[in-house]
């Protein structure tokens, strides 16, 4: 039978685990770990709302990704340095924003917007997914802040919990959550955005130099699942420890 | 019963045009168009390929996407005078270009590169997928181009045809090729690339500001299935007229 | 006797085409030929006007030209892409928005601003001048539509009409209206701007790496003086037709 | 009788200094002044020349024309901290380059560069004619320099001297060499590039908001003669003296 | 007698940690903490050196410091997205590039690139100090790395060790190592890079607003020499314990 | 004895020279002469502060400083082409600024900018301390112009004058003021900013590729005085003739 490199079952997660309090600025600080992967997500609050946005009484969250240049295997170039954004990291700041804005009531929030930052600090295969799953704890904590500052018009703006998770074929078999190692040789990559409600936030799988048939996408589908499940589940246990901070009125 | 504004049946596509050879210079140039969605794409070989792949041997493929300013109902602000590329933009060249890679051989080429352009003229809703969808039409010329100037060491670098369309949920309903009308109000919106040989090139499903059951995905991949399928006869269609221009070596 | 390529007379215009109501969103859109030489031309009306215009009362006209990077024999790279404006087309924007403002009561706007955007499809020589004569033609049916929506405070703010061409010495003899095979050899280079009121808007001559006696020039002028004559009565024929659209309050 | 605010005559210049050796470490470094406008005008020699022109054995001239911040009435933003040059300074260096190459043969350099480089101190109109009549005093001398490194292949590559003087009509007069205060309101503006040996390089002639007709332009023509006779006469009396440095070879 | 807020004494560092392998793909990573103050700092080893130094035979150094959005009390912008990089970041970039380069041997490296990046996680003043120390470590371990590897012609070319520390007037008095909240109101500010030879790297003293005497120079040097002292100290113990991941040839 | 290449003592000044009234438009205009080296400064004022000091009340008071392209041995490219600003000029931007504003009590200004600009004619080492020495004088301008406009609250708002020189050591001998060809081989180089009331402003002392002892710190800290001195007395000198243009309210 084959097995992973890593010694995983193919439906198996790599251990991911969410620490909160990572640093204390922010109203959200969370850093993320899948295997290898470490994310910092912070979830900042600002005052107003991009020009568009303005006077609609709603607020916005908008989310940024980026990789640190020794995150990678071998350094790559900062892009504050190079003077512009690449495709790769627009694509992925645009996904983390969208998908956390299918949990959120943006009118709760007032004329004020949640900034999202995904720093990656190490990266060893599905960043992305990732900090979508530690976005979410991030802004549960802002949320926490907001609501104790007493700056929500809704006590809950959250609907529901956000996780993400990669699948892929690897070596002709589907497998949950690829490292590296496996992602840059898949022939089929599947990044699955998912709520505890069990509906899809969204869905994008593609065949880079391959096509696959829908029945390989209906069991990366059902593969997904099972890894987003786990990830709630990891979410939730965490999430129901306090604030690691000092709560607004809090003395 | 509930039509929509523009009389199509929901599994309906809007009126698909392939013009070939519309402008002269590129080894391969079409003008697809969607509806009132018009986008000119063109298939121009050049010598040499990215740094990255230098003395490989290997041809590469790469895809442009832009809207000009006038193509939206509002005029937008072009990209070359605000002095960068915007998310949106970015996503989409990244999506065309990975998308038709997936039917070419590039060894096939050599050490030089297939630029896509895609420019959208007038912009109604679907300009991706009629951009993919006309790509490969433009590509499929410039493949004739170069088998005729004997610059191709594979006779037939293309393993399928690629054709791509958007699919929504509607006032509730599953619909097919959403114009802008119906794109801006969708619960649902997902995007399909597809290949005539009935494989899947690439899936993106969203809901910003919503989610979806799994049965919403495949009732949308059923639907795209449609529509991909009637896209394949028509690019068929067209491409069994001749090249529409003087192919190298013809006297 | 010497003939030119395409069995032109030295005095002879490349035949001219206008296409009004080219694509629809733009209150004036126009699809220009110049032989080969293919320019949209688009007039956007969008409310307010430059930070330095402000609380003028005035109005404002703009334009931006930009080659499309298949236009051209050799693909050019974009310029979007590359993050920065080139030298060639920041003077021909400039060119384009000076001569176009030399028609125009700007005060009959109030403070709202027309975008003329002059993309070349196809590029033959001669781009700068299509474009110009096309862009007349497209400012004019947006002065239809403004006038329709009463948006303007004088019903007839043009003053005459605008049109441009070029004109050149190739083979030691003074032509009109070079194609790319000329203008790339040409020995002086010459683009005229004039009003169908016999007058002169801008002149530009130029012998790149050669220089000309003041004869030449005056021999230019009066060769430039039949080609305006001739894009004149062109845009009244087409002008004489109904405005392509449906005008606000029609119904 | 209308008198201009200087008490010069309409076909009278401005006091015009050409000051050679104004700094010390390019080949040549010419101060010009027409009346209050300064521009400080280097030719600098470096080896290579642009990528497009490698393997030719030919040489290149390049120009660039910038402001300083405090140069005009108002202090201008600074164009490297805003990011990027705009469309005017574009426009003038491209002038200034082509300007200069009439009278250069590019072969005698071998593949080496001179970068002209035109920085306004002060600026009281006529500054991108003032530049391009210093520049030809900065070449002139950069050639000399040249020459005694015996670098050139051919030891006289100029083939004439170029100037440029600015034209217009103000208050309904035809008058020469425009100060800032005549410029800002004059109907119609040309500048004209010319040779000693009786020819025109560049005749760039423009009407902002105005137009003009036949005999206009002529009489503009007329007028810039009398000036670039004064400006070739001004050139020739300074180069008379000997070169402001220390040649090559020299001890 | 006045006290510090955090109960320092006035010439007290705050807690020290240094953090070797705190990721592992770089081939030194450390984080380092001066209080609250927290960097990530690696050092990677690229192929090749810059431009203007190939083909000298000798190797590079070069350092890039940023600091994330949710570092700081009020989240600032992003560097790349901003596209540009502000005169702070440049500033202290190049002052840990010059501080590091003091204390090694280029020529052992051959034509081979250190670059260290270092990346404030979160800041509470002195980040470049900071920085700077922790870069020390995150050098020292690469240099391991690297003389595992066989890579250096030289196996010991570190000549010192090379910290940093702020020092400050704060109410007066000359206090070390200053946090953000006595930073912001200091009289005096000044950065000290030492190396453990007792001599200077790097002095620079700034007072902003206002202006300091000779002796409070002298005062500051003397204190900053207490808390460099320190630092080597803690450098020499966490560098006693072995390289913190798996050296090459290891096994 | 080791004697300088230009004849003088260590502790010897080049010739010093501050022409005011260097140009006529900014109300402050100075150029400061250190030997070869020429820096053009100018104080604009212009109406209106940054965003982040609006509502204030206060002035502002920044600095740009620029190297013409032709200014040094070799020709440097242009930043504004690059369009970046690069790191040695951000850096000596802000020191200026920094410097300045030691000296002014910004309250008087009302909500006014001055803008000092410091561009380099001619490089010949010191570039940054000239700058600021001749920017003082620009300012002293600048004042003088503001009070007899009447726009000051407070009739005198320099408390002090300011002055910067270069000190290094090189060939082992502690040495003042140097120029191109000792500083590119200095052991340490020093840059000391200084008030006329005896006190600092800004120390900057680096030892690139090299450290230094306290003592050498020292001694070069008492070579600075000796040339401050000598320029403060220049400064005051100049600064007795009569304000070089125009005041407001003369007649």
């Amino acid at each position: 039978m084959t097995t992973r490199a890593d010694g995983r079952a193919d439906d198996e997660l790599r251990p991911i685990t969410f620490t909160r309090g990572f640093t204390t600025h922010p109203a959200g600080s969370v850093l993320v770990e899948f295997g290898q992967t470490r994310v910092m997500c912070t979830a900042s609050v600002t005052e107003g709302v991009p020009p568009w946005r303005r006077g609609s009484g709603l607020g916005w969250l908008t989310a940024e990704y980026s990789m640190l240049p020794a995150a990678t295997h071998e350094r790559s170039s900062r892009e504050s340095v190079k003077g512009k954004i690449g495709g790769r990291t627009h694509e992925i700041s645009r996904l983390i924003g969208r998908s956390l804005r299918a949990c959120i009531d943006l009118a709760a929030l007032g004329e004020n917007t949640i900034a999202l930052d995904c720093d990656v600090l190490q990266a060893d295969g599905g960043t992305r997914t990732a900090a979508i799953s530690g976005a979410y704890v991030a802004l549960a904590d802002a949320v926490t802040y907001l609501k104790a500052a007493k700056r929500l018009s809704d006590p809950q703006p959250l609907s529901c919990a956000i996780a993400a998770v990669s699948v892929g074929v690897v070596d002709g078999r589907v497998r949950l959550d690829l490292p590296y190692e496996e992602d840059s040789r898949a022939e089929v990559d599947m990044n699955v955005v998912a709520t505890d409600a069990g509906t899809l936030v969204e869905v994008q799988g593609t065949g880079e130099g391959a096509t696959f048939p829908r029945a390989t996408l209906d069991a990366l589908l059902d593969m997904a699942a099972v890894g987003t499940e786990k990830l709630f589940e990891a979410q939730r246990t965490v999430l129901a420890e306090p604030y690691p901070g000092v709560l607004p009125g809090a003395n």
